[in-house]
Parts: structure tokens; C-alpha cells; sequence
């Protein structure tokens, strides 16, 4: 049996490695266009940024690594340029010798990925403008930020403004958007970031993205939302010039486009095979492609989402992984099985991190889904008592029927990626938020508290489910009958205009100053106290509500967009 | 309906703040007899390390606190000294007006936590010799240590080696103790602690905890297994001595008992309620004694070990939390359950981090259970292209018939509360090995790799349980070929005499050299070069066994206790 795979890296690599160790006698061929297999293209931000300072730490595994180890017929710099899934073959061009060669597969696997959007503008091909794909790539940008400081260096140098990497722009706030800010922050650029639409990070809700947005503002990062590039042009002084959509422009000595990614379906047109309506290659559980020979792995297909059980484009290198190991199972004849993917995803952010699993409200929006709830907490990171611990800003969205697990969304400086990965376990494992109250997590006071931050939420939601906590968002509070229980003195700090003010420990004793035949909304900082509070006024035969996650909620709840 | 609580810590406090919450009309008395309730024991090591330096910042609520925002009568230095289970009372001693009162109840809770042990030895009561349990001994140690210090810091104070806080002698390696010996080293003291059985941290298996043995003893402190305490003396210079079984003598000038922990029954046996065989108040899931109106919580409680389903005593302050609600539950009329108590814990040790959940190897060997497999494994804690990367040690347990994940042992420098909580959730929600390799967990460089560790534990496993690869472990390696694939230059580190070294790159080549009548065993330096290499000879013809964990397992595998 002879194996073709087309893409040395993540999904292809994972394949081969892992259909060796099934098949020792698999004749083996893979295939990457650039120049390196199996790098790590997640570390390339910070390569750029200088925290991964050595190029060569990026290279996982080698060719070398793949002939030897693995006895594999490994080849860089070797393109696809023709499939015929007729014949079987595939046409190869090794692009140090220009020659084109056929070679024939019994089954072929395609994990070419997916490539960064550069829509056809104006100055698009500029000097100074980057996209953060490949080695190369992050070579290109070192130097050319490297030959500025350079030029600059001499006091007699004639330094001017095209040589002085002081002023970046980045156009797109997704992951790679926010790492390539951070690590040009790190290098010392001021750095715009400019995102068409109303948020950063997409996989987040829009008041969730607004605490990352503030987050960037704070760490002077100039934030251009809902404002698309028009255009490029180079200045004068040889410098460049971001063009936006609303007219303004942004002078910048390098951009990085990091607008998203579209999944390379070149291969998958060539071998006649389905592309899906998002985009990427359609695949079955198995990894199959319509063709029963050809596979897919990887950035470039589309996957089933986990929660919605719709086709969606994830690419995350985990799941491509992953999806290279099945795809090599099913090839060497056994029955592995793609479960879908859960977007479980993490991205460092200057000393925060923002990290989310499984489903936003929006995506539940889209598919006109509404049986669910959704909370906001914002509970310590550990022991409040213990230093270091940081506030953690948590949104957890869960099937109001049942109780099921939907998904969570979190921001801190401190314990994201614990609790991320307890809420993706548990959304894998179809946890209910009544699993959540129970669950028995990590608990020394510099790691967590009693109650986790993961029981809290469960025990926030439960609380709705059971029917003892009724709750309402600022999204929705439109005049209603407003009791703030926080003390005084923390009223200072914001308050609601009209709010009554009743401090928690002098409610019992003046309910008579409440409304009986009004709905009664409770807030204070964090909405704990407000709980206790809806709790003696639902007990005293009030209509009261929680206002979920309490003041800390309300600024970017109800933040305009 | 009055419902009396004994006990205002951790499960108490829990008890009585849901049980308000859920009956607005509940009469709730809560007595304590110390002088704080609501106080963060986990808290103590730490207050007297200094890294929480206010005592205040320990008390987490108040007696004020339980009156005002819950309206529960709440009295500390309280202490409960009969009880008619007949009668329905209890009698009530005020510890600061020396009055004794009966108290009618409807429903009681205990929840008076378990006592440290002070074994009857010589010299026991010495001044300088101390527990930890709660403020007023934390605060008697750091007086202690100040005291002297303060008597040594002017150069004519006349020190003598009494007043020179310069050695302690900690008794017993288990949670406390080993907090309390990281804050005195904190602290600059020399440290020796001395452990009576053959290993510290006792829910770790013993090859794991000898991690932690090296661990300390690089960390400087003179660690003494197998030795117990035989008593105390006064030395002639107003110093201690601790004098142990073996003869040895260690000078002190302070002592710290954390030999363990015994449940406090005098309360139980009072009311004349069951003791369960491990020592601890035996409750049904309900939390409920064996009198219909007498429940129990907390460090008190005998509990079912949620893995294996045997009662056990697990002292920890999360399962305390939510047994105290689960009673205040069933006692307000709901059909809450106690899901028994899976041990999760974890303990700063300096730079480390030590974790485990779940059922141990020598609690499943006790048990006579014998459909279990045991791996070791040592990933990064994150991507090791990324700065920071620590080596994780991790030990996992899981079922051979079905692969049920039974429990985790973890030791290292970074990333421990991560995994050890995806664990945690895993063995609540009855995750298999294979559910382990699919998890998907949260990857950018800075906090995992795209084979998280997790997964990797789940890969590890399922090659075993699917036949890819059939393991062995050091400590039954008994004269069997043994092959080791490493490359020549890492045989330097260490190296098992009368090993074949082949490269896994020439492993092919050389497949002549090996014998075909022999079990093979493999081993490489983590395992993972050997498990290819175990693929090639098993589909060569070979019968060979992987040894899990490779040369890093060795060391502590088969190192003599």
C-alpha cells in the first residue's frame, strides 16, 4: 500500500507518524510545499515577539527525523501541481529542481491547511506588509523589524521614519491578531489594531470581547473597531499608510494582516472532490472525503461542532492532530472516529488569557436556539486570602431544559487555562451544570478555593434551574424596580441611577420600603449578595430577580457597540 | 424549626449559609468553640510562612457577618458538652461566661472537623512543640518565632541557642506537614522532617512520592522516612530534642505535629450516634447520622471514596463545603446526594506542585483488585519551544477491562493544577482512556502543547489496552533482554548495564542483532522513542514490551524504601 499525504505539518505529520507506527510495511510519501515539516507554526508570534528567540527551536521534527525515524520518503519544497483520483496518481513539482514527477497512491491525504486572507486591495503587495503563516514568514518580519532598528542604530545613521520600526498595524483581532499585538507591544511598537467588525476574538461573545478590548486599550493598544482597510499606501518618507473604509489613516512602518484564514481547497477541486458550504473540505467521521481514497485533515476541512452539530471551520491544531491520527487509524483498517470539534481555545494576551470551549450565545442565536441560559461570575482565581489572586470574568452558557453544559468563555490574569480545560472536559463528557456544583477540583489556597470557580458557576446556574434564583442580564433591564444591597461606601465606586439602596444586613428589617406589586431586580458587586438578598424576598413573597454577575457585569453588558 | 450547628468552619459555615437561603423562617444556631468561625484553615501554613502576613486576612466571615447578612444566631467559644439525642437538646457551655445552657433542637449538625493526633509520647506538652489547626495555634507559632527572633536581634541580648529560631523538627510529610515545612524554610529555618512510614505524602504511591523526597532534600531539608518520634526533651540549653524510634536525636527550637488527623466523635459518641469502622461518624448519602435528626459534615464524617466505593476518611475542605450544603439541602426538604469523595488534592512544595485524584495503585492493590494497569509518563507542561517548559511527572491508573480512568498522580513545576483538574472531572464523569485522547484542552505555547499531556496519557494508555503496545515496569525488569534506543550520547546520563544500545534510527538495519526467542523489553529516555520502536519489533515478528516511563521512571521506580 502506498500512502501520499500533501502537508508536512500539524494534521499530515501526525498522519504519517502515526500510520507508520500501525503499518511498518506502508510505503510512506509526504509532501510540503515550503520548507520545513512539522514546525510550530503556534510559536511564530512569539518568535517574532523574541520570547522564542532561535528559529531553529520552532523546528519540531525535521526531514531528517521523518527518513530515520519514521522511514518515511519525506520531501520539502515539493508541491501538489495536478491529482488525477481517476488514476490514483498525483503530479508533484520539486521546486529546487523544477522537475514534475507522477506518482501513483493507493490512498491519498490532504492536510494542506488553510491559507491567510489577503483580499485584493490596493497596496496590498506593499514593502511592510506581512501575513504570520510559515517560518519564512516570521523570518521576513524579523528582519525586516531587525534591518530598521538596524538603519537606526547609528546616530549618523540618516535614520528615517520607513527605518524606525516604531508603529505597527494590525489588521484583524483574532487569535493570531492578538498574538502578533502582544508581541509587538513586547518589541516596543506602538501598535493600532484594526478589526472590521464589532469585536475582537470572534469565538467570543461581543460583551465578553469588550473586557479583551479594554484590556488592549489599557495596555496601549489604539483599538480601531468596525473600521475594514480600504487600502495601503507608501508615504513620502517611504513609510507606509493603513487606508480604513471610514476615511482615517493609520501610519505604520510594518503591518501584519491577520484578517483570518480560508481553508486551500486547490487540491480538493483538482481531485473532484466536495467542498462544504462553509468553505473547507467536506469529510466524514473517519476523515473520508467523497472519495473513498482521499482523505482531509486539518485547518482545511470543515468539521461537525461538537455542541451545535452544525459544519463549521475550526482550525485549531489540536483537533488537526487529532484528525491525522484517524485518518491513518481508518487507513490501516481500523474504525477511529472523529467526535466533532468543541473550539476549545486559549490565547495569551500581555498577563491575561483569554480562553473558551464549546458554544457562544451568538452561534445559539444563529440557530434560533432558545433553550438556554447563560451567567456571568466573576470569582477569584484562588484564595481571596492567599496573594496573587486575580479576578476571573467567566461566561457559561447551559441548556435550560436539562442542565447540559453548552459552553464558557473566560478572561484573567491568573487560573484560565485550569478552569478552561475542567469546563471542555466536562462539555466532552456531557456534564450538566448539577456535575458542575459537584465537582471535585484542586483546592490548596494558591490554586483555587473550596469552591472552585467551576462549582461556582454550577452552583450559579443550578440555582436558576431549581427555580431559586430567577435572573435577569442588564441587556434586558428596562425600568424595572432597581434594590442595590451593596453598603454605601461601595456605591461610590459606580451605581444606577433610581437603584434603591438597601444594604444586605438591613434588608430583613425594611422590606416594608419594597414594592409588592412590582418585579423587584437585586444587584451588588458581584451578585452574591444579591442571591442572598432574592432569596428573602422571594421568601417574603416579592417578585425579585438577580441581575446576573451583579455591577461587575453592567458596564460591559450593557457596553454600546 | 430550629436547627442547632456545631461547628463554624468549612462545613458548618456551608451548612448554615444555604440552610438560611433555602428557609427564610429556619431558626439556625451555630456554635463554634474556638474563637473565629468561618476561617481559613488552608490558610495557616501560609499566615505562618508570612506569605499571608495579616491574620485578619483568615477570617473570612464573621460572627457579625452570620447575624447580620444571615440572621443565624451565632456564638463562638461555644462549646457543645452533652447531648440528649431523647430529648432533642444539647447543652451549651459559654466558654467566656463559664454559663451552661440546654438548647432545644429539631434538627442537628455536627460538623466539629477532625482533631491533629498527639500521641501520648515524652515530653509531648514541652513549650515550642505545636499543631496547626486553627488561628490561635498559628498565631501561638508565629509568636513563638518571633519571640525568639526578636530576643536574638540585639548583639548583647545574650542569645542562647533557645531563643535563636534557627531549627525545626517537622513530625509527618503528609498535606501539613509538608506546608508547613515550605513556610519555615520560608521562613529560614533548617528543617528536618521526620516520617514514620516508608514514604511522605500518603496518598501518593511511594515512587511517586520519592519524587517529592528528592524534591525536598534538594530543596535542603533533612528528610528522615521510616523513623518515627520516641519523644521530646528539654536540652540543657532550654532547646529541644526530638529523640526518634532508631535512636536518633534531633535538636529543635521548634516543633511541628502533623502526624495526622483523627475525627472528632466525643460529640458522636454523645448522642450515641454510629461510628463507622475507619473512625469517622458514619452518614448515608443524605449526610444523615444514624439518628433521622442528627446529620454530620466535614473532616468528621466517614465518606464513600467515590472511585472504589469504600468508606474512608478524606479530610479536605471542599468535600466539607458541600456536604455542609447537601445536609442544609435534605434538611429544607430536598433530595440532595453525597457523591462520595474522590480526594482530589494538591500541595505547593516550593517551586512544585504535587497533585493527585482518584484511587491509588496501593489502595487497589489493598483492595485486592487486580484489573488495573499503571502508566508513567513526563511531558512538557506546555509546548517546549516556548520558554518555561517543565518537565511533569505524572502516574495514571485506569481500568484493563474497559479502560475506565481510575485515578492520577502528578508532580511538577508547572501546569500540575491544570491537568490534575481535567483529570478530577474526567473520573467524576467515568471518562475512559479513550475519552482521554480525544479531550480537547486548551493549546496556545505559553499553557500546553497540541497533545496536551492529558491526551497523551490517554494515548499512552489506549496503545496498551488496544495491544499496540505491551508494557512492562522497571521494578519487575528481571534479567529480560532489554534494548535501549537512545541515541550513544544520552547513555551518559545513565544507563542500565548490559542493555543493547541500538538508535531507533538504525533499529531497521539492525534488526539482526536481536533475539527472536526472547521477550524484548524497550526503553528509551521517556518512553516514547521505545513505543516506536516496540511498533517495529512487534510487526517484525519480535515479541518485545515497552517500559512505561522509560529512564525517567527508573530511578524512582526502583529505588529501595
Amino acid at each position: 500500500m502506498k500512502v501520499i499525504i500533501v502537508g508536512g505539518v500539524a494534521g499530515g505529520a501526525s498522519c504519517a507518524a502515526r500510520l507508520r507506527r500501525l503499518d511498518e510495511k506502508a510505503e510512506i510519501l509526504m509532501v510540503e510545499r515550503g520548507p520545513y515539516v512539522s514546525y510550530a507554526n503556534c510559536g511564530l508570534p512569539y518568535h517574532v515577539g523574541g520570547s522564542i528567540e532561535k528559529e531553529s527551536s520552532l523546528l519540531v521534527a525535521t526531514e531528517q527525523t521523518f527518513r530515520d525515524q519514521f522511514a518515511i520518503d519525506c520531501r520539502t519544497r515539493c508541491e501538489v501541481v495536478g491529482i488525477s483520483s481517476k488514476d490514483k496518481t498525483v503530479e508533484l513539482k520539486n521546486h529546487t529542481t523544477g522537475d514534475v514527477t507522477t506518482e501513483h497512491y493507493d490512498k491519498l491525504v490532504l492536510s494542506p491547511g488553510a491559507a491567510p486572507i489577503r483580499p485584493p486591495l490596493p497596496g496590498i503587495d506593499l514593502p511592510g506588509i506581512f501575513s504570520v503563516r510559515t517560518v519564512p514568514d516570521a523570518r521576513n518580519i524579523r528582519e525586516w523589524l531587525d534591518r530598521c532598528a538596524a538603519d537606526c542604530s547609528g546616530m549618523n545613521s540618516g535614520c528615517q521614519a520607513v527605518t524606525n520600526p516604531r508603529r505597527a498595524v494590525v489588521v484583524g483581532g483574532g487569535f493570531i491578531g492578538l498574538e502578533m499585538v502582544e508581541n509587538l507591544v513586547h518589541r516596543r511598537l506602538e501598535v493600532t489594531l484594526i478589526e472590521k467588525f464589532n469585536q475582537v476574538m470572534p469565538p467570543l461573545d461581543p460583551e465578553m470581547a469588550s473586557l479583551v478590548e479594554r484590556y488592549l486599550v489599557k495596555h496601549g493598544v489604539q483599538l480601531e473597531l468596525k473600521d475594514g482597510v480600504a487600502g495601503f499606501q507608501q508615504a513620502v518618507d517611504g513609510s507606509l499608510e493603513v487606508l480604513t473604509s471610514a476615511g482615517k489613516r493609520h501610519p505604520a512602518d510594518i503591518v501584519i494582516l491577520a484578517i483570518g484564514v480560508r481553508p486551500e481547497t486547490a487540491l480538493a477541486n483538482m481531485a473532484g472532490i466536495e467542498i462544504g458550504q462553509r468553505g473547507g473540505i467536506r469529510v466524514d467521521e473517519q476523515m473520508r472525503t467523497t472519495n473513498p481514497d482521499i482523505f482531509a485533515v486539518g485547518d482545511a476541512v470543515e468539521v461537525k461542532d461538537f455542541v451545535t452539530g452544525q459544519w463549521t471551520l475550526i482550525p485549531l491544531a489540536g483537533p488537526a492532530n487529532r484528525q491525522g491520527r484517524i485518518a491513518a487509524d481508518v487507513i490501516a483498517g481500523r474504525e477511529s472516529r472523529y467526535r466533532g470539534t468543541q473550539g476549545t481555545s486559549i490565547c495569551q494576551i500581555f498577563e491575561g488569557t483569554i480562553a473558551q470551549t464549546g458554544a457562544s450565545e451568538k452561534v445559539l442565536v444563529q440557530l434560533g436556539d432558545k433553550d438556554f441560559e447563560k451567567i456571568y461570575l466573576y470569582p477569584n482565581s484562588h484564595a481571596g486570602y492567599y496573594p496573587g489572586a486575580k479576578m476571573l470574568a467567566i461566561k457559561v452558557l447551559f441548556r435550560k431544559s436539562d442542565g447540559l453544559l453548552l459552553g464558557a468563555q473566560m478572561l484573567g490574569e491568573d487560573g484560565v487555562a485550569k478552569r478552561i480545560d475542567s469546563f471542555a472536559m466536562a462539555i466532552q463528557m456531557g456534564c450538566t451544570v448539577y456535575d458542575l456544583e459537584e465537582a471535585e477540583l484542586s483546592y490548596a489556597p494558591p490554586y483555587g478555593s473550596a469552591k472552585d470557580p467551576v462549582n461556582f458557576a454550577g452552583m450559579v446556574a443550578a440555582n436558576i434551574l431549581r427555580g431559586d434564583m430567577p435572573l435577569c442580564h442588564w441587556n434586558s433591564v428596562d425600568g424595572e424596580f432597581l434594590l442595590d444591597v451593596r453598603n454605601p461606601p461601595e456605591l461610590a465606586v459606580e451605581s444606577v441611577p433610581g437603584a434603591l439602596n438597601i444594604p444586605l444586613p438591613q434588608l430583613r428589617a425594611r422590606l416594608g420600603e419594597l414594592p409588592r406589586d412590582r418585579e423587584i431586580l437585586v444587584t451588588c458587586r458581584s451578585a452574591q449578595r444579591a442571591y442572598y438578598a432574592t432569596r428573602i424576598l422571594l421568601q417574603n413573597g416579592f417578585k425579585a430577580r438577580n441581575v446576573s454577575g451583579g455591577m461587575l457585569s453592567r458596564s460591559h453588558a450593557v457596553a454600546p457597540h
